[in-house]
């Protein structure tokens, strides 16, 4: 076992003098829209030349701190054609309406995790992608994680052997203090709470290690009475050769951490979560553990173990992939994520959720064939 | 939160120059009994008086090894008047006659854990104990290591506030080479596989760390067609506040590890497996680990984490529970583990059993009652 990392500290997708930058837009100014601003801001692949949210006090203050324009109306952003695409960090049930408005005036998309998460939304969101022909990525970043790239490489060189578990876990404390109407406590907006906003980022690196998970079963607790949604979800998936296993909750210091157990060796990586949102100083706040079996014997309790990391070489996992979209774009790169990847991750999602509401194992299948009904 | 630690490095049972030793003997001497016997050589409170194996050569080696007697057989042992209890090293599927034999001829017991696997099992074992009267512990040592107790010292004190979840893995590499007729690949010898060997211990520290266990369910995976059992499992657990998660394998490299979420800190304990077998000397190599949010802010981007090592004092969880077990037997002690808890625990195993073969959760008081039918 080499141990080497593949992951590069160099964008897939180089600038070039010879090439006009692709022109992007921001829809929806919240926080994240923020953090991925940062990301790509000097980026030399793309540019951003407008953005657009309902709130005229926001959009204004947004524009000044990234120096582009701003529009007062979707319609506006979308009639624009000095724009290529536009970048949607709105709230998860806004999703599908812009994502409809923006296929039909031939722009691309980016859009934050998940996709959607209402299974009308995911038909409507389908559909229009597919008919029209844009680019559409979403924004699971998580699996360009330089820590995330290694153990792929683990697994696809076959150096620690076959792997027979992988255990995920996601957790914040954004839900300990909630107040009156806020959306983690309805069930609907966030199906299992923290499930759907940070354990969706684990099923996608879940299903990136281990391919596709073919059913689920989970447990939830709410945190007291009175609180109608899971702020503690449990979730086991099965894959095809092995065994997943999904932790979030909004109820405990942030964390992030899997562990991923193979036959030569098993490894633990941890994000420290305080730079979560500095996507170009993540990866200098990981740690990949290797532990092997490093004396053998024939006697079970003479075989000695040791532990060494895993070096990780740094790299920005928010500003890789949006211009990995540009450069989709542009037509000199391939998107990762996509529709179908997109889709497949909400599914284990939904049969999490099901799986909760209904104390069942749920089949990822049942999920898929009725997003894929219209 | 002071982070100290309540574990003393002092046993709780002490040598009395006026009380003579308690006196036991051997049952079953395979690795175990080894390992057993090197933790309570040289206590002050009890003595190794005989062995009982029915292989004369490994008798005779482990008498020679432990300057102990010997016996030809199970009567021979529980006849003699210089005997005050035994110690189980035995297989499981043994448990419940040595316990009955035991029982009937008015000795003490001490058994290895699970308790036995097999519902009738338990059921003579229930039986047996109670009509006797005598004093019954099982071997579920591993909730005595420093870092054990530390965890549910800052439960009980409420230190980190409220706990959320606890992930609990234990794994090594033992199913990797199964050889034709391994009592391993037997899902009747062995149900859910490391679920019953390793899993066993962390179903203990769960459920002394969150109360009893109310509703489990389970998947497995087994590592190649033509093996039978689970030889990796996956269990979800319920409890009345907060969520458990069991993760066993028998297919990596050594791993015992808890992660335990609480509103105000979140806690990793990890064992170096190397050790496992040498209980004076585990928790020198075992860490434990506290994150909490060392610098907070209303903007959730701008939290910082901090960790930090909780201070461990070491002790011998072995020899401390078989001491234990000796003053219980002269009245000057309680047991820890007794039979009430070592039922529990296997009722969990079984509710967790059941529904990998089912695909469904199952509520433990279903196990719980059928235990108590008889």
């Amino acid at each position: 076992m080499t141990g080497g990392n593949p992951a590069s500290a160099q964008s897939p997708v180089q600038a070039d003098a010879g090439q006009p930058r692709v022109r992007l837009a921001a829809v929806g100014l919240g926080r994240w829209a923020r953090v991925m601003a940062r990301a790509y801001a000097g980026s030399g692949v793309l540019e951003l030349r407008s953005c657009f949210s309902r709130n005229p006090e926001r959009r204004r203050s947004f524009a000044a701190d990234f120096g582009c324009g701003e529009d007062e109306s979707l319609e506006a952003v979308l009639g624009r054609a000095d724009i290529d695409g536009i970048v949607i960090t709105a709230p998860n049930d806004q999703h599908a309406p812009l994502i409809e408005a923006a296929a039909s005036a031939g722009k691309h998309v980016y859009t934050e995790k998940p996709v959607a998460v209402d299974l009308a939304d995911l038909r409507r969101i389908r559909c229009a992608v597919r008919e029209s022909g844009i680019v559409f990525a979403c924004g699971h970043s998580a699996r360009r994680l330089s820590g995330l790239r290694a153990m792929k490489h683990v697994l696809d060189s076959g150096d620690a052997g076959r792997p027979s578990m992988v255990e995920a876990v996601f957790g914040n404390e954004r839900g300990l203090e909630l107040k009156e109407g806020d959306w983690r406590a309805d069930p609907v907006q966030a199906p299992g709470g923290p499930l759907t906003q940070l354990g969706i980022h684990q099923i996608d690196n879940l299903q990136y290690l281990l391919g596709p998970a073919r059913r689920a079963v989970a447990m939830g607790r709410a945190p007291r009475p009175g609180i109608a949604n899971h702020l503690a979800v449990g979730v086991l998936l099965e894959f095809d050769q092995s065994l997943g296993y999904l932790g979030c909750n909004w109820l405990s210091p942030g964390c992030f951490t899997i562990d991923m157990y193979c036959s030569a060796a098993r490894f633990r990586y941890e994000l420290d979560f305080s730079w979560w949102s500095r996507s170009a100083e993540t990866d200098a706040h990981t740690g990949l553990t290797r532990t092997v079996i490093s004396a053998d014997s024939s006697d079970p309790d003479s075989r000695v173990l040791a532990a060494d990391a895993v070096p990780l070489a740094p790299r920005d996992h928010l500003r890789e992939e949006i211009e990995e979209f540009a450069g989709a774009i542009r037509g000199t790169a391939q998107v990762e994520v996509g529709l179908t990847e997109a889709l497949a991750n909400v599914a284990v999602l939904q049969a999490a959720a099901r799986s909760l509401a209904g104390a069942r194992p749920v089949d990822v299948a049942e999920i898929i064939n009725e997003i894929e009904e219209s």
